[in-house]
């Protein structure tokens, strides 16, 4: 079986449609909720000692071999029935997609107007928001004490009770990124209470990449583990390559509004206006976008913080909004029309990711003035956000020293009222460009323990280049690892039944098992290979590190065969046993070629 | 010079041998001392801007275009004036080396007495040890008040005065593990004072692996910042692997004698005695082994607390032991003879590294009973190593979650009177085989930052197989970034200047200097060029991130340039300046193709 479980979107089709579930290795199963249309996906581990381990699943449809995906058609609107049900939200015939949504000039020989089906193939669609504008937020029926098909599925996902996730999020301590335009989403929770979460970025930009392979980062990402992904397209085709991975996409996506905003601009970032980006982000909401990073923080008063700084701006919605505040020497108007926003926001139940535009961008910059100065404005307008009935995180930093990362979501939650915290990495050192996967996964997994709710992944290629598919794979591994080791130092309920089960096929020498529990299976099997090939070797009671000569795990075995389990059963043994134990001590060793 | 500053030994040299320094890039210096023979290497990175940066440098004359070296004669005896000086040693015939050292069988063909020629072509040498057995230890010496040339080296090294080196050693926090009989290696110090160190494992075993792919991979790790090096080879020619390692290794080696005790016994742990033991160790500490992994805090007493163990015992060290007492139900051999072995080391001042062998090979064993017990009784026999002027480091876990590795180093710290802690990792989770490297690195830059004096890398084979020279890269550089994330959360003094000319680099768009300051500077070019190969592209101000239409880096220059350096000064321009910024705004954009 060893080819057939390769992890690859293709072969693990065909290593489904075979008898799914008897195959040792792993399947797409179910979780079953209290109606039939609540069944939440998971990843069933199939040991070879009969067991099975089950653990949480962002792969979507693309995993089950009975669903048939096809890109060009879309995933089915999995809550569609949930929005109509509730009756508070209506179809109207939405904004017209214009070509310069898409970076087309309007001199381009490919201007005209285009309706949706144009950019997407797939099912005919009219955009939907909240009747009379009425905040149609999980925010918003969390505080009337409504408990939503959308918190069942995440109360199932993350075994709590659909109670404890009503509370998290009506105490704005926890959000449920699902926008009514978004039905094919997975529903998944963002709350330090919950298990943390890791988001992959994605994108095109003037110089690179196209909509396939956009398209297909996102579906790879969710199969590595991605809980929600953010599509940063700055080049060409933003509407329709934005369209092509919402209609495909089983996690929630976020996206920064500004950039398209800037494109539609020719990059002038002074030419922007709040007409501009308003329109924009009704465009991004229409589509369905379930989170949006807004930087209203980086405020007019606070870009002369940054002068004195090693490396001034480094977010790129934080210096347009800077340039822009510079050109007009202007109060921001996004600090100026929050309210305003808010409530287009509402009206879809889009998530505000309120960004870090002043997050420093060196380890000299960290916790600076402006940066505080920054986070106390994110936590009032949070408070105005959450009273608007809009659900709300907040972005945090960048590049942090191990010291001083503490002190940032400690402060976040004291400011921001326990706000879901949604950090990049940080970086824990600047020296290892090429390697910033490694210094802010460190930083990553400490700040998570500490109580950051999702953790925006890092590449390799940060700082240097766009993300290959490989780049985004070891960016979302990386980022899983520090998820889950802040789950385990955070008592996560469940969280160790993980590694207890690899470490129990590890020293059973169950090399099958301790390869299909890995994070990454197709690695773990092909580094083992490497140095011992031969199919025999899987079942071993050694490995090619110590050689078959002598092997710790192996004789500790053999001290608890020939002593009895229990300690007690041991030290009463010992001293009979010894003798025993030096004739049977070389049944330890396999016979070694002179 | 693209190409000239690839990263590998040939291309280094060539890139050295043409007017080295002059070259951009970096260069192998010296920084003098008090004395002529007193010369420490450094790195010298010569940047565009005129500046440079210096770094520390474990590389060894390899890096030298002066220096030719050949690993058949081995490197020069840099230390030889410094311990004849001293007086105290003396030179004998040493133990001949037999066919079994390399674990050739008596009956072999290939048997017969061999000496040291035969085993390594170099000069020949005769093993030194202490004047009628006394310590020639560089404890022995701190304690006496002397600084000694070593000492001196090691606080040009460190930035530190002579006298700081000599009281850390005097008191027992930090060890200088420089054997009488390995010259050839350039003083390093390790203590939580000091610089966080590297250790690189290598070593053949039973089943795989090469004299010449040892040595390669010895040069490899040192090139890029191992430390120090372990040999943990346990297959064939153990003594002349061994020899060719230590003849050609600018930096101290470690091994675990145990290992070739036990080939020497065919693997029957049980057959092993004190005898041989000392034979082993007698023969290594002949060859120049600076520190040995002594696993004597593996009592009988302890064993049975491994019983109810998710991963008993892990360690192969700690798991023969364990072997070797159940079978004769006998306290260890190592314990009960601990204080001979320390007269033994005390002649050729070998270092102790006190092992863990019960350490916890899961998350689920971390921190339980068997760990503290060991670690209480390596307490104590570091406080009789330390009478007996044997310079002693004591050896940490392991897998440990994340809230439980601060008590690690604490209980260390208070147990064992601040000896320099030796940790492996520690893991913080057990899910991710072929990730290692990564979930050992976050816990490996938590425990350095509270102390941690060395860190034992882990490569992404861990638990799957033998690490090869691309294994041994990226487990150096992932333990590197550890180590300078913890120096910087230390305060180390500057430390912090290497992330600085590096943002400074990143801020001023010197993509040059970027790379030859990044750690792995190969790697970062290689990168940046898979989405801009272009010469241009290495100076231009923008890169494939966000495309030249919009770069955050940028727009934070020119708002410093249009507004002048200083907070005040901008703040004072701003408004005036505001509609000339507008103007000189469209200058941030470049043109792009339509």
């Amino acid at each position: 079986m060893t080819n057939k479980d390769a992890r690859t979107p293709a072969s693990i089709q065909d290593d489904m449609s075979e008898e799914a579930g008897k195959s040792i290795g792993w399947h797409k199963a179910y979780v079953e909720g209290s109606r039939p249309d609540l069944r939440v996906p998971v990843r069933q581990v199939h040991l070879t000692n009969g067991q099975s381990v089950t653990l949480y699943d962002t792969s979507g449809p693309y995993t089950d071999p009975h669903v048939d995906t096809d890109v060009r058609r879309g995933l089915a609107p999995l809550r569609e029935n949930w929005i109509t049900a509730r009756g508070d939200t209506e179809e109207y015939a939405g904004r017209p997609v214009r070509p310069e949504d898409d970076g087309i000039k309007h001199t381009s020989p490919r201007g005209g107007l285009r309706n949706l089906d144009a950019v997407f193939p797939g099912r005919p669609r009219q955009p939907r928001r909240g009747r009379d504008g009425q905040a149609v937020t999980q925010l918003a029926y969390a505080r009337r004490g409504q408990i939503t098909p959308e918190m069942q599925f995440v109360a199932l996902r993350e075994n709590v009770s659909p109670e404890v996730v009503r509370e998290e999020i009506a105490a704005g301590r926890a959000v449920l990124p699902a926008n009514v335009n978004h039905p094919e989403i997975e529903p998944m929770i963002i709350g330090k209470r919950f298990l943390v979460k890791v988001n992959a970025n994605i994108g095109n930009s003037a110089v690179t990449s196209s909509i396939e392979e956009e398209v297909e980062k996102m579906t790879w990402a969710t199969r590595w583990g991605a809980d929600t992904v953010m599509d940063l397209s700055t080049g060409r085709n933003i509407h329709t390559t934005r369209e092509w991975v919402l209609r495909n996409s089983p996690v929630p996506i976020g996206t920064v509004p500004l950039y398209q905003a800037l494109e539609k601009v020719d990059g002038r970032a002074e030419e922007l206006t709040w007409e501009i980006y308003k329109d924009t982000v009704i465009e991004q909401a229409e589509q369905g976008v379930d989170y949006m990073t807004v930087h209203a923080g980086v405020r007019l008063p606070f870009v002369p913080l940054t002068a004195n700084r090693k490396t001034g701006i480094v977010s790129r919605g934080g210096s347009i909004m800077a340039a822009w505040c510079l050109a007009h020497h202007k109060e921001s108007f996004l600090y100026e029309n929050f309210e305003e926003l808010c409530e287009i926001l509402a009206a879809y139940d889009v998530t505000y990711s309120l960004g870090d535009g002043l997050r420093p961008g060196s380890i000299a910059d960290a916790n600076d003035e402006a940066q505080l100065a920054e986070l106390r404005t994110l936590g009032e307008l949070g408070r105005i956000a959450r009273r608007l009935n809009v659900q709300t995180m907040i972005e945090g930093p960048g590049h942090v020293p191990m010291h001083k990362i503490k002190e940032n979501i400690d402060l976040q939650q004291e400011i921001c009222d326990e706000a879901p915290f949604y950090t990049l990495g940080p970086l824990t050192t600047d020296i290892a460009p090429a390697y910033d996967h490694i210094t802010s996964g460190i930083g990553a997994a400490m700040i998570a323990w500490w109580g950051t709710a999702m953790l925006c992944y890092v590449t390799p290629k940060e700082h240097l280049g766009l993300p290959n598919r490989d780049d985004v794979k070891t960016g979302v591994i990386t980022y899983k690892i520090a998820a889950h080791a802040a789950d385990l130092a955070k008592g996560h309920p469940g969280a160790q039944e993980w590694d207890d089960a690899l470490s129990d096929a590890r020293f059973e020498f169950r090399w099958e098992d301790q390869f299909n529990l890995a994070l990454d299976p197709d690695t773990a099997r092909e580094f083992h290979d490497e140095t011992l090939p031969a199919e025999p070797a899987k079942t071993a009671h050694f490995c090619s590190m110590c050689g078959p000569k002598f092997c710790s795990m192996k004789i500790s075995q053999d001290i608890r065969r020939e002593h009895g389990g229990s300690r007690a059963e041991i030290e009463e043994g010992m001293a009979q046993k010894s003798a025993e134990f030096a004739a049977s001590g070389n049944r330890v060793y396999l016979p070694i070629a002179d």
